[in-house]
């Protein structure tokens, strides 16, 4: 069932264009839970050679949706996040894990956890916090 | 002198390789504040035809970064941020406006406006807020 | 109608027993505009003789709110927000004036900039920006 | 050892005039983390019978900063933080438990959970993330 997920939520991020052009990957997805990797490439990175920060908080902003929308089971849009970077990121891969906090009716509350990886070793680059709605219920548009 | 700004920014900005894949421009910067446009096309969509959050995130980070990074005249980083995404963002060009709220010696708070245009207009799609600190100082590294 | 609106707000604030003892009052009121004012006295300090973190995040939570309501027209809750803390608060009175960025059916993103002030002078000491929502509207209740 | 930690944390804690009116106490204190109680009475609610969320900005803004402090070592301050509200908070006390994320020379990336608690029973109603500082590392002061 969990693979079927991966399937499904492979095809969504397969659908976004932005996320294709990061080669972003699901490689687990649960109810209310997600992990989502970026393989690291060079066109990814800063001046310092750093993996850019915009990259990061594109893969925190993505887990936070999945994570979210897994338990609204609607379409959703990631109303707003918080992210603090703690250590320059480099290596092999991004993984960006997610999980619900709390999740009501029509919003999840997210945490997620962003780690760059070399092989099988990992150390936690960036952290963050949003809120996930689904479309339509209480959004700002006027 | 603005102009020259401009043109020492873009050199940085042209220096990240993940701002030369997303073909961002520094349109104006000035001491403690920054103008930073993104182009739009299709690979920086996601599956519902607007702008994939991870792309407006990229532009309310760098921007925060260039505005702190004007008044504290030293490599700085990005060290939080908060987004709110306010309306689905579509048109010709994303641009990010930042500014400095507030400058010490080795931090700066900074607000950002993201708006979507095509021509001449525009309209506001996300807000943000966030810190920059000098390179170094009160760093989460152990 | 603008004095309306402040007797009205006034009122709710003084049904706020927590607002009560913090001594709050709305000091402006309109629509999307909000200004609320803290009396500052000792009981509101920290160990430094500075206003504690806590009161500056209430009134930023408290005239986030207010601004939000006055726009949505009916009872709402803050869903969240963040705080930059700028500078240390002292002085006879903290001001906090919040305004909408932009209001939806359901949901308004509100900033707010929180001031010092002592006789005729002020100055910024904390920047903060929040999400408010119509009670019952997008809810994390499960 | 932590039994000292948690009478040092207590002679700060009521160092604070502010703490000192909510009467929050702190229940546990070790290196990295803290617990901090506020037992709740009327007058720290709002118009709903809730607990107010400038309360619930308290304590986590003051256990984010404890548990900051705690590793730091040093005075420390609260440079922002986030907190999302996930449901109305109600009962004989509030719990806020934070921990460390990530503690560096001069900055700690800390998280806490907001609880409200009756008898053995308790709930999540908030989440913070926040950055605690050194004083005089990285402030914002001109």
């Amino acid at each position: 069932m969990s693979e079927t997920m991966v399937s499904l939520g492979q095809a969504v991020l397969d659908s976004q264009p932005f996320s294709v052009l990061l080669g972003a990957r699901l490689t687990a997805f649960a109810p209310g839970q997600v992990e989502l990797v970026v393989p690291l490439r060079a066109e990814l990175l800063q001046q310092h050679g750093f993996v850019h920060g915009g990259v990061l908080s594109y893969a925190a902003d993505n887990a936070l949706t999945f994570a979210g929308g897994s338990a609204l089971g609607k379409p959703v849009v990631t109303a707003g996040f918080t992210i603090n970077y703690l250590k320059p990121a480099q290596g092999e891969r991004l993984i960006a894990r997610a999980a619900i906090v709390v999740a009501g009716k029509r919003q999840a509350v997210c945490r997620c956890d962003v780690f760059a990886a070399t092989g099988p070793d990992e150390y936690l680059c960036a952290v963050a916090q949003g809120t996930i709605m689904m479309m339509g219920a209480g959004d700002a548009d006027a």
